[in-house]
C-alpha cells in the first residue's frame, strides 16, 4: 500500500488474527514509525514493552474478562447487553505479538516545554506514536487491536511496571483474518454507524468574557447582644448538672446558640460537601496512591460505598460531592456537582498550580455551592475533601501562611513510608525555593493552591455569611479554613473543629488557630469523615440545651 | 509524497509558516483523514472548530503568552530561561488556519464500549485523529503546529465552547517556511536531542500477584481463632480507605467483632444502667452537694429530665436506673430497679462501709441485673452511677488497688473548691491510716466500698460472661472496672473506655489499665453520660465495617 489515504482508511481496530507469525523486522519498522511521532518538549517519554509469553497473555486476558463483565453489567438494556456480550473486543491470547505503549510521567519532574496549562501533552505524544504504529502495521499488511478495557492497576502490577510508567492499553498485533468488509467491526455488526463526515464548524467571533466580581468584600456586622450571652450562660448553668460538668458540650452549645442567634438553637438540614480535585504535584510521587485514586474514590462516593457515605447515612446528613478539578472527565449525568476548574492543577514544583482567573473561579464556585445549600434552609455545613497529593499542597500553604518551616508542616498523608516522606519533603522544599513570587496571599494561593482547597475556602467564607455552623474536618480542611481566616478572621466564630488528625502538622495548625478539636481519634482519612463522626456530639450539645430539666423546674438543690 | 515512512519522518511540529493561503480542499482532505482515525465504541466524539478570524487568533495568542511567561518563570536556570524565551513555540497569529481538535465527553453519558477501566480512550481517539490530520497535511505539502500551552478554561470561555467539549489544544495550519533541517525544531536549536531509537523491551514473565483472600470466603461461624483475626484484619484493611486511616474506629471495630465473634458484628438492643447509692463519707463534707441530691437526681432520671435521659433518647439506648442503696425510701411503684442494700454505706473514716455479706450481695445483685438485660438479647451495656460522695470512695479504692498515693487519686469531683479539696484529702488520708485490715481485696472492698460501685463491678463481670461489649464511663465507673479487672483480668477485652474525664485521677487510672479512651471532652458528670455520648462512635465503627465498599468490590487501586 502506498497512498496515505488508503492506509488511513484501511486501518482497522483488529480483533481477528491468523496464526501467522510477525517477523521482527515488521515490529522494528512499526516501532520506528512510533518513534517518529511527536514528543512534547522532546521528552522521549514513550516506552514500549513487548509480550510474547502465553502465560502473560493469559493473565492479561483475565484482567480484560473481569472488566468486560463489568462493562456488560453497566447496561440494563437486555438487547444491548446480549449484543455486547456477543462482541469480540480483543485477541489477547490469539495475536502473536502483544505490545504495551506507555508514557513515563516522571519526565514532568523536570522542566518540560508544552506542559503548562495541561500536562496531558506527554500522554498525547504517546497516543500519536500508537497511531503511527497502527498505520505502519497497516501499510506492512499487518493489523493491530487496542484493548482499553483493563484493570490498569492490576495490569501494571502483574507486569511489574514502575509507578511512573502509565500504559495506554494493551495492543494486539498480527496478520488480520478479516478486513470487516472495509469498515469498523462495530459498524459491520450493526452496533453503530460511523458518521459520514468529520464534525467541523468555524468559530467566527470571540465570546465576551464575563466580568466577574472581585474577591468579595465582607460585611457582617458584629452586633452581638451582650444580654443574649448572659441569658444563654444562665440557661446552660440552670440545667440539672454541676456547672461546667458537660465540658466541651457546653462550649459547643454556647457557640451554636450564638451562631444561630437563638436560645433554642436547632441544627436544620445538616450537609457535608466533599470537594475533590487532583494535584499536579502528585506526579512527583508524593503520595502513597496513584492519582487515579481520586477519580476512583469520587465514583465510590457516588455509589455510596465510601466511609463518608456510611457515616452521613448513620447521622442523616445530606452529602454532596463536588468535582472541583479531578483529572478525569466524568459523565455529565451523574449526581456529581460539576465545579471543575480544570483536569487537576499543574505541578507547583516549577510553575503555578493555577492561573489567577482559575483562583478567582475557585472562590466563586465554592461560594456558589454553599449559597445554594444555604438556600435550602440548611444552617450547618461540614467540609470534606479528596485529592491524591493534597496533603502536599496543604503543607506548602500552611508553611507560607503561618511561617512555620515546611518540615513542621509535613506528615505522612494517607500513609507513605519514611523514605518517601523525605522525598516529599525535598520536593516541597524545592517548590518553595523555586517560588519567586511575592508574599501576597492571592499570588501564593494561585501558585500553590489546590482547586478543592480553594473552593472549600470560598465555601467557608460563604457559610459564615449565611450564619451557618461550619464543621471543619482534618488537616487539609483546616488549611482551607486558614485561608478563609486570613481573608476574614471572624469566620472562626462559626467554626467547629471536629477532630485532630493523626497528621502531625494538624495539631500544630490547630494550635496556631487556637482551636480545640472535639475528637482525637487518630483519623487520617479526610472526606469529611471527622465532621460526620463528630456530628452526634454537636447534636448532644443541642439536645442537652433544649431538653434537659433545669434545677428550678424539678426542685433540685443547686450548689 | 507517497511513502508512509517518508510522511511519518517528515511530519514536523511547525511554528514557521509562509503567507500562502490554505485551500479549502486541503483542510477537507485533512479532516477526512482525521475522521478515519479510530473512535472508541464508534462514539464519534471528536469535534473540530476552524478559526480564521484575526480577532480570535489575537485573543488566543494572549492566552498563550500569559502561560508561556509562567513556563519561563518555572526554571531558575538562567541559561535555560534565556534559551526558552528565544524559542518560537507557536504561530497562532501568522498561520492562516487555526484548528481546534476537541472531544465531547458527554458521550460517556451513554453506555460506551471500551471505557471501563479508563474513559481516556475517548480523548485518545481524538489524539489519533490529530495525528492523522498531521500526516495528511504533511502528505499534501502543508504543516501543522500543536499549541498546548494555554489557559484551557479561558480558552473555552472565549470560544464559547460548551462545558462538555474538551479541546486538545490549538493547531496552527499553513505552508511550512522551513523543514528545520529535517529534524524537530527543538533539536535543531540544541534544546535537546531526540533519542536514536524507540525504547522497547520484552517482558517475559508475570509478576506474581499478592495472594489476597477473596472476601467471598467470609462466613460468620462463631469459632474464635487466629484465622478469625486474620480474616477480620483483612476485612478492615480491604475497605476503601488507607490502612489504619480510621484510627480508633478501626480498633473499636476489631474489638467489637472479636467480642461478638462475628465478621459482621451488630450492636443489639444497647443498654445503659445507672447505679445510684449514698456514701457515709459524704457526711464529712467531701462533696459540693448535699447527700439529698442523690435522691433528687434519681427522681430526675425517672422523670426523664437528666443529661443521661437526653443522650439515651438521642441514640435510642435503653436506660435503667438502679437503687443500689440511696438514703431514701422510694415509692415501690416507680420504674426504679430495686437493688437496695441499705440506706447508704457507713462512713469509712472510722468503720467499714459495709459488711462482708452486704459486699457479697452487691456482687450478686449487680450480676443479676446485667444477666436479666443479657436475656433480652442485648449485647452492649454501659455503666453509669450517681452518688454524692462517690469520688471519695473511688479515690480510696483506686489508691488501695493500684498502690498510688491518695493524693494522686483525688480530684475535685463534681466541683469542690480548693479548700474543700484539702479537707477531702485529709479525711481520705486519715481513713486509710485508720484501716487496720489486711491488703486483701474483698476485705478492702467491704471496708471502703460503695454499693453502686460494687454492684457495677459485679455487673461488669456478668457482662463479660455474657459476651457483651462493656461501656465504661468516667472515673468512678473505671474504678468499678478496676475491681472487676482484679477479679478477672480478661474483662478488659470487652471494655470500651468511653472518655477521659476532667477528674485528674481518671487519666492516671486509665494509664494504669493501659486503656485508651475514645473521647476527651472534659466531662465530669457521671450518670453514664460519657457512654451515651461516645455511643454513636461505636456505631460508626460498626457501620464502616459492615457497610463500606471494599477495594475489590469497586476496583480501586490499593496501595
Amino acid at each position: 500500500m502506498t497512498n496515505l489515504d488508503d492506509i488511513l482508511k484501511s486501518r482497522r481496530d483488529t480483533r481477528h488474527f491468523t496464526d501467522e507469525k510477525v517477523p521482527d523486522e515488521v515490529i522494528e519498522k512499526a516501532l520506528q514509525a512510533g518513534h517518529w511521532a511527536p514528543s512534547v518538549g522532546l521528552t522521549d517519554a514513550t516506552k514500549y514493552f513487548l509480550i510474547k509469553s502465553p502465560e502473560i497473555k493469559t493473565a492479561i486476558k483475565e484482567l480484560f474478562s473481569e472488566y468486560n463483565k463489568k462493562a456488560a453489567d453497566a447496561t440494563d438494556n437486555l438487547e444491548q447487553k446480549e449484543l455486547y456480550n456477543s462482541l469480540k473486543l480483543e485477541a489477547i491470547e490469539e495475536a502473536p505479538i502483544g505490545l504495551i505503549i506507555a508514557y513515563d510521567r516522571s519526565v514532568l519532574n523536570q522542566f518540560t516545554i508544552g506542559t503548562i496549562g495541561s500536562n496531558e501533552a506527554v500522554k498525547f505524544s504517546s497516543v500519536c506514536a500508537a497511531q503511527n504504529i497502527w498505520l505502519s502495521l497497516t501499510d506492512q499488511g499487518y493489523g493491530m487491536g487496542w484493548v482499553s478495557i483493563l484493570n490498569y492497576h492490576q495490569f501494571k502490577k502483574i507486569l511489574d511496571l514502575p509507578e511512573n510508567i502509565e500504559p495506554l492499553g494493551y495492543f494486539c498485533i498480527g496478520k488480520p483474518a478479516t478486513n470487516y468488509n472495509n469498515q469498523p467491526m462495530l459498524q459491520q455488526l450493526n452496533w453503530k454507524l460511523k458518521s459520514e463526515k468529520a464534525d467541523c464548524r468555524e468559530i467566527k467571533s470571540v465570546h465576551l468574557k464575563n466580568t466577574s466580581t472581585p474577591l468579595s468584600t465582607f460585611t457582617t456586622e458584629n452586633k452581638k447582644n451582650n444580654n443574649f450571652e448572659i441569658l444563654l450562660k444562665e440557661k446552660i448553668d440552670s440545667k440539672t448538672k454541676p456547672v461546667g460538668s458537660l465540658g466541651i458540650l457546653e462550649t459547643l452549645a454556647f457557640q451554636m446558640a450564638s451562631v444561630f442567634e437563638s436560645l433554642e438553637p436547632k441544627i436544620i438540614n445538616p450537609n457535608i460537601v466533599v470537594f475533590a480535585a487532583d494535584h499536579g504535584i502528585a506526579n512527583h510521587g508524593v503520595s502513597a496512591y496513584p492519582q487515579d485514586v481520586t477519580r476512583q474514590m469520587v465514583t465510590n462516593f457516588l455509589n455510596g460505598g465510601a466511609a463518608i457515605n456510611v457515616f452521613c447515612k448513620q447521622h442523616n446528613i445530606n452529602l454532596s460531592i463536588v468535582d472541583a478539578g479531578v483529572n478525569y472527565d466524568f459523565p455529565t449525568n451523574t449526581e456529581l456537582i460539576d465545579a471543575k476548574i480544570s483536569n487537576g492543577t499543574q505541578s507547583f514544583l516549577h510553575a503555578p498550580a493555577m492561573s489567577e482567573s482559575e483562583l478567582e473561579l475557585c472562590f466563586e464556585k465554592g461560594k456558589a455551592i454553599v449559597n445554594d445549600i444555604a438556600k435550602t434552609g440548611s444552617n450547618c455545613i461540614g467540609f470534606g475533601e479528596m485529592g491524591i497529593g493534597n496533603t502536599s499542597t496543604a503543607s506548602v500553604l500552611m508553611s507560607l501562611l503561618t511561617g512555620f518551616s515546611i518540615e513542621d508542616c509535613i506528615g505522612k498523608g494517607t500513609g507513605i513510608e519514611e523514605e518517601k516522606l523525605i522525598q516529599k519533603q525535598n520536593i516541597l522544599k524545592k517548590s518553595l525555593e523555586n517560588y519567586s513570587g511575592q508574599a501576597e496571599l492571592y499570588q501564593q494561593l494561585s501558585y500553590f493552591g489546590g482547586f478543592e482547597i480553594i473552593q472549600m475556602a470560598g465555601g467557608i467564607l460563604s457559610a459564615f455569611e449565611n450564619k451557618m455552623l461550619i464543621l471543619i474536618d482534618g488537616f487539609i480542611c483546616t488549611t482551607a479554613l486558614l485561608i478563609a481566616f486570613k481573608i476574614n478572621p471572624k469566620i472562626k466564630q462559626n467554626a467547629v473543629f471536629c477532630h485532630c488528625s493523626a497528621e502531625k502538622a494538624h495539631q500544630k495548625l490547630l494550635d496556631y488557630l487556637d482551636a480545640k478539636p472535639i475528637l482525637n481519634l487518630d483519623l487520617r482519612l479526610g472526606e469529611g469523615t471527622g465532621c460526620a463522626i463528630a456530628f452526634p456530639i454537636l447534636k448532644s450539645a443541642e439536645a442537652f440545651l433544649n431538653e434537659m430539666a433545669s434545677f428550678e423546674s424539678v426542685g433540685i438543690s443547686r450548689k
